[in-house]
């Protein structure tokens, strides 16, 4: 790592800072401490706190905050300083950052330690004046992200500090920084599905109820079952089967239960409510019972001012106009979108999740540009 | 047990003497030499020998031949001394044989020790002038079966003793003795079923193939295809689903590979491998792949003067006519059809291969009456 002034580090600088400080997920101490050392000084108020207990639990969080004067806006980054096991494979260690030719490797480089270290550049030459500008961070994003981003919110609700606006750093863009922002996510719900049969002889299936083929028959009815033709804003709502299990090593016997899990990643025609209720129809129409694990709803903050001052501080700096994309998994906007309107925009993900992940130089420093302005546009709006 | 003439025991001291020789599947030594000291004195050259290797031999087999004259015909009992486990639960030992009230208890009662000292005991009046009588006696028939009446049958064609009717001493009868004879099995073929399809995230379906998919179309399709709608002789043939198989705990992921296990059991209006090339053909045209095991194909031996002779026998000794039918699993039968028509008939199967299993003392003095009638009638067709 390069030798500058330790307050005032590049962004390539504090993104190798952060990278250097393991967090597979949950992410706690070092990390954390890396973080607020650059906040502090920049007038933030540091409030980190520990939430849940096992399995899912505890988790780090930090919540920052720097106070504008009365009656302006709030505007929040929000993000994630844990990461993904690095894997196997890596060309260099995956938490010494190394650069090497225009590219700063390492893990989280993308997803999305550099992202946050964009933001606390971003926020260095905004004036107090400006308005209030949050971080809300969490230890436990790829994990199950069940005492991170929600405890933040909590956290936020308790001492009354709802942003205006909020922006997540997650890594959206596709070829080229700046080539897609995500408006919305489809929500994600799974559901188990359990048969009850009698078992018996395969010779006697009379003296049986083969739970098998109901379940078949169900899985065909559900897999048919119509969600919709997609919106304006969202891709179809889909439907997977993701297991089956019996589990009968015995050729010639009629098990007595068998079951399935699905996954529904759905658009916002639908909450995972009725989508589990409808399923549960069907199931119970097969002799079968249904169990939801709701991850999360869908969302879209609907295309506006919002949107186009993201545009427009994408395309500022990079000369592309983003696709608004409801795209791709689940990410903690899903829990953000009650506080306030968000949208996310980051680094390019092709690297996320892998080995040798890795970011570009000139894009973070890009990424900079667009967060100064797009944080300065929110605070005006 | 009583003490009477060791060289003319009674029925019930000789399916004792059986019992007391403990022979979970597959059987050797005691259960042999027993059958065999009851067997020489009636003069009937015994040929014992062991066949086949691990895993699923070696087994050890019993062929007693008491050859007639020239000319005469040839009538064979076939049956196993094999028994299957215990298993828990038995108010008295399994293998010390003990009569209670008009039963006799103890494993291998009904299947089917007591039919083999029935045979026994019945040939003891036959007179070697009415004809050649052998016993097919194989110590697997509970187990994989490979090395067992199979290779009876090859020692059998070996030295040209080929038998002309043939009855297999099985537990036919349901409520009363007499009640229900065989004259055919149905067939069973076991059907492997594999999917492979291109894993992905669930988020983005449209990157995988979700084997799990076809799969469920696939044995939807299997489950609607049509069979037959019985005949004269068989009930209708039927397919199940035996087992599913995926494997995968990833809630986000759709997995590679999806697997099931079909069991067909059929009637003679199909041979397994017509069966396995249809189901073969649904398998691929989903982009799957089928493997069949075979068990045995169907068979009857219509009915005609055989069935007309044990009917009779049954009838005389019982008063009652039994129903003939091709009902339940398979049995040694499926083998032995080759050499000869082939008829099962014995005790009643209410407790065959459950704790506490039981003959009434009363139909092992009936069954020998039922079988000496089915021998002579048989030898004089
Ligand atoms: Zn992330
Ligand atoms: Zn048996």
């Amino acid at each position: 790592m390069s030798q500058t002034d330790p307050l005032s580090p590049s962004v390539a600088e504090m993104a190798e800072a952060l990278i250097a400080c393991p967090s597979v997920t949950p992410a706690a101490g070092p990390v954390f401490d890396c973080l607020e050392a650059q906040l502090a000084p920049q007038g933030f108020d540091v409030i980190r706190f520990v939430a849940g207990d096992a399995p899912d639990g505890p988790v780090e969080n930090l919540l920052a905050i720097r106070r504008g004067p009365e009656g302006t806006r709030h505007f929040a980054f929000a993000g994630h300083v844990d990461v993904v096991p690095p894997g196997e494979g890596w060309t260099s260690a995956p938490f010494a950052p190394e650069i090497r030719g225009e590219l700063l490797y390492g893990r989280g480089a993308v997803d999305m330690k550099g992202s946050i270290a964009a933001m606390v550049c971003a926020t260095r030459h905004i004036p107090r004046e400006a308005g209030t500008i949050s971080f809300v961070i969490t230890g436990d994003e790829e994990g199950p992200a069940k005492f991170g981003t929600v405890a933040l919110i909590e956290k936020m609700r308790e001492i009354a500090v709802i942003p205006d606006l909020c922006l997540v750093g997650e890594p959206t863009s596709v070829n080229r920084l700046g080539d897609m922002a995500k408006i919305g996510r489809r929500g994600s719900v799974n559901i188990f599905l359990d048969v009850e049969g009698v078992q018996g002889h395969v010779a006697y299936p009379h003296l049986a109820d083969n739970p098998i083929t109901r379940l078949v028959a169900m899985l065909a009815e559900l897999k048919a079952m119509p969600l919709d033709d997609g919106t304006e804003w969202f891709q179809p709502s889909n439907l997977e089967v993701t297991d089956l299990t019996v589990g009968n090593p015995a050729h010639n016997v009629i098990p007595a239960k068998a079951s399935a899990r699905i996954s529904i990643r759905f658009n916002d025609r639908h909450t995972a409510q009725d989508l589990a209720d409808r399923v549960s129809e069907i199931a119970q129409r097969h002799g079968g019972t249904a169990r939801a694990l709701i991850s999360g709803e869908a969302f879209l903050t609907q295309p506006g001012a919002f949107s186009s001052l993201v545009s427009a501080a994408i395309e500022a700096e990079t000369g592309i106009t983003p696709e608004l994309s409801t795209s791709g998994g689940t990410s903690d906007a899903r829990f953000l979108k009650d506080l306030s309107p968000v949208i996310e925009f980051g680094l390019c993900n092709a690297t996320m999740h892998k080995r040798d992940e890795a970011v570009a130089l000139a894009d973070l420093e890009m990424l900079v540009g667009i967060y100064r302005r797009i944080a300065l546009a929110a605070l005006r709006m």
